[in-house]
């Protein structure tokens, strides 16, 4: 009855779906500059989310996202902060 | 006329667009079980890329992501490799 | 009264059981060089994640680690690619 | 006269001995959410540390641990963000 | 005729020059101790830039970088944190 | 007598020398594709090495550099996989 995590070793190894569906765990780890809404960050985790349980096949509560801002002036593309341009 | 990356340092404040949706630049990481076949990779980060730039506002090309695949006797849940739940 | 990070949906403030046990959700990622035995491993991810519950009182299967093996020219200390050290 | 890493693998080989127990060095990042207190922190890398040296017969000081604070709202499960969770 | 990233997908094997060379794209991360002054991180990144594309043929624009700054009682050696050496 | 790191919290302070020096440990993590030559490899962790000391004015043994080879098709940009662009 619990949907919960509670098997991570249980025989259901029927193609992708079952025990192994919720547990097959993708992680992402997401960089972008500082700066976006709160509901933008919102909308962006869940709609990887959706994306990636709909190719992959998993469950929702198995995919994890970390968001890490980055400032301006500690990302340089070109030997350039990006603080510096402008 | 082409919207292309020639500018890093033009500029372009206005708004979210113009140069900077060009440069802004969300890099992604992921990891996930070894297995998933090269479609399912390729549709993957297309649909991640696709996401990604309708929520944030940014072209294609500023989306960067690299797949990592972890074997399953290198990722551990619960202290038990997953090469050992079974 | 609790200071801790004690709701993350659930009710579940008893102490730290619950919920909230289960799923704070601390991740590891350990580099070390190549050439561990699988019982290293398995050895590993089972006493870091007892001692990482004992000491934030979370659950085990809260804890997820992943391990990366680096090849030893592939990790370079003073300059020197580890390979070439000897 | 150079007092640089000059024998990684100088011998040392008896065992897990000498020199390169020294220089064996797993790096660990973790992740977790913000909100430990500095003693929990100072527990769990020396707690971790300790484990890691037992099972790889490492040195401590080649153990390097990198802690990385995590914000609710920049973790998600499930394409929700624990900050949102409640 | 502006040699920029214009073709993704282009044909330009010859080697490793043209359009290849253009979109080789080493990604750094690098980790230091909180401290160092915008002059130094900026030197440092235009140092790396400048190596690397002299070592690996590429071009600047092709190099990104990301520093993080590490608190030090986030990091950890020998099981002590380094906000706890003194 | 011992020239291993023993004093991490040695009287160092004067300018950026002493202990410290030996100490202060940038990290840095290296993604590109995979195909370079060991020479070059070796070539670029060295240049870069030198390059951090020369700047951030550290000792040499106090940089940790790691590679990490991505294939081809696990990189994308644009929503494409490096292998599928040609």
């Amino acid at each position: 009855m619990k949907p919960r995590p509670r098997r991570p070793d249980a025989p259901a190894q029927r193609g992708n779906t079952g025990f192994y569906r919720r547990f097959f765990m993708p992680s992402m780890h997401i960089e972008l500059f500082e700066g976006r809404s709160p509901e933008k960050k919102r909308e962006l985790v869940q709609a990887l989310t959706e994306q990636t349980c709909k190719v992959l096949g998993c469950r929702p509560d198995a995919v994890h996202i970390i968001l890490t801002e980055v400032r301006k002036d500690h990302w340089a593309t070109g030997g350039v902060l990006w603080s510096d341009k402008s």
